[in-house]
């Protein structure tokens, strides 16, 4: 029972028939997590595994948001209806910076084949990898045939959020500074397919060929990932984009790959899960005498961590 | 008892006297998590808490190991031994990039008082987020009077490691986009000095302007972060801000500030021992039948991974 006074089974049944206020909340309640969370989660599972997930990742200022705006005006004219994650630090600061990306993204309002969602980063790292695959478990079980998961930067929390999707999509733009760094935050192994964004800068054809040279060396599975150069702004490129996502979707699907995959994805989510459940229990431990007694020994050096942890667990 | 043979007790006993190579070995058993991490966290934990802390983070470029090297210096020039933990991605593609930044550091190679270590984030966020605060600890117990955390990236890692130190260091270069991109990454809230490195190129006193501006509107506990301007590759304005360290450490211990930020942190560090301690029960489960089982049950829709979590964490 939420606040609001409705079960997540009310407010589900509600986001199946298409009523986007219930999807809101439904998704509220599993970005919170706890047992509303879970009662979701137990609803929606049956119903998922129909959805093709793609990621888009890549430093700030690459122009994902647009990219993926464009994205969805492709997939849209092609009939499918999509849903995009967008995962945000939610930083106070930055209210109006996210807010502009919405906002640009304000062509599809009245669109009710789009839905665009954003997830705080925040402070609950370990809540995010959860809550990330259920709203994405919760999004194809409500019918939506593509879910766009888009992330902010290029840290590990893209790395890991980029692993529930099937297709990684790699932004860059022309020049090499935006390669490096995404070379450094591991992005490069992850890349499906490789996007030059704002092609119509200076150096954007050199980009594409030394991507592709670098690509080369990787094929794994009988897949190289392509480098697709677009202007996010004016539409090029993009169809092109869109048909190489479906490439790589067809390739995992004949080389046996999405199977791989999607099993994979299941033995770490199962893992993930069994954490958050057993931290679930550290935060009801973490309250009372017995924790501030424990806090003020370590603090005066008279016991460590892992002794007082274990103290802890075994009660 | 570790693959070399040597017990955690024998290394750190060894690490204690001077011995470089048992204090990498100590760092190395930390890194790896399990039974001789656990071990070290109570040999160390009551020689902690004389050394101070500074964590240097900021976009990739910024310049950050050069700056760190001309501190090392500058704490060198005081008499003060300095310890220097680099947090990596530590992808394979970028042994390079990172081995060169290392290399940077060469010329403090044959000083005894400094000790410069890499520690790799691949793979496991929630082992990094215990592991850089076991060795800083270790690093604090062996005698170093300075310990540096530099990050690589702008991500919610970095946020995180920020949290283990006294004092934050943001560092950005002349021009907005870093300091939008340290923006959205959340930095802005973290800094305690911010620093305007490769401050010869143009538009570096109207970004220390505009930065001034920005922070004046967020003094926190009476302290307004300084922003210093330095060029890291001349030495320009790094004893300056050695000093803003300094200024931002006295006034962290006359406000009263610094009991409090190490009193959340022991209770910070005590939650996730207690979630490390469960999880290490998570990779116990996660193997043999049952997994298996209950994996496939999930991949065709039969279960939910909530109720499988509850399912394993009962038995």
């Amino acid at each position: 029972m939420t606040g609001s006074g409705v079960t997540p089974t009310v407010a589900f049944e509600a986001a199946l028939s298409g009523d986007r206020t219930s999807l809101a909340r439904v998704l509220s309640m599993v970005e919170r997590g706890g047992a509303d969370a879970r009662e979701l989660s137990r609803l929606v599972h049956a119903r998922t595994g129909r959805a093709t997930t793609v990621g888009i990742t890549g430093a700030p200022g690459a122009g994902k948001s647009t990219l993926t705006s464009a994205l969805i005006r492709t997939f849209r004219a092609g009939g499918e209806s999509v849903a995009v994650l967008a995962i945000d630090p939610s930083s106070p600061f930055t209210g109006g910076a996210i807010l502009g990306d919405r906002v640009r993204m304000g062509e599809h309002a009245l669109d009710h084949g789009v839905y665009i969602r954003s997830m705080a980063t925040r402070g609950h790292l370990g809540g995010l990898a959860v809550a990330v695959p259920d709203a994405v478990r919760v999004l194809d079980a409500v019918g939506f045939a593509r879910i766009v998961i888009e992330t902010v930067g290029v840290g590990q929390v893209e790395v890991e959020v980029a692993g529930e999707a099937d297709t990684t999509v790699v932004v860059v733009n022309p020049g090499w500074g935006d390669a490096v760094q995404a070379n450094k935050a591991g992005l490069m192994e992850i890349a499906d397919v490789f996007v030059v964004n704002k092609a119509d800068r200076p150096g954007a054809s050199a980009t594409v060929d030394d991507l592709d040279r670098m690509l080369m060396l990787r094929a794994i599975d009988g897949w190289c990932p392509p480098v697709v150069a677009t202007v996010a702004t004016s539409g090029d490129g993009v169809g092109a984009l869109a048909d190489a996502i479906d490439r790589h979707h067809r390739h995992l699907v004949d080389s046996g790959a999405l199977a791989t995959r999607r099993a994979a994805r299941v033995d770490a989510g199962l893992r993930r899960t069994v954490t958050a459940l057993l931290a679930s229990r550290v935060d009801a431990l973490a309250t009372g005498d017995e924790w501030m007694r424990l806090c003020a020994a370590i603090e005066v050096g008279r016991l460590d961590p892992w002794t007082a942890a274990a103290q802890l667990a075994e009660d």
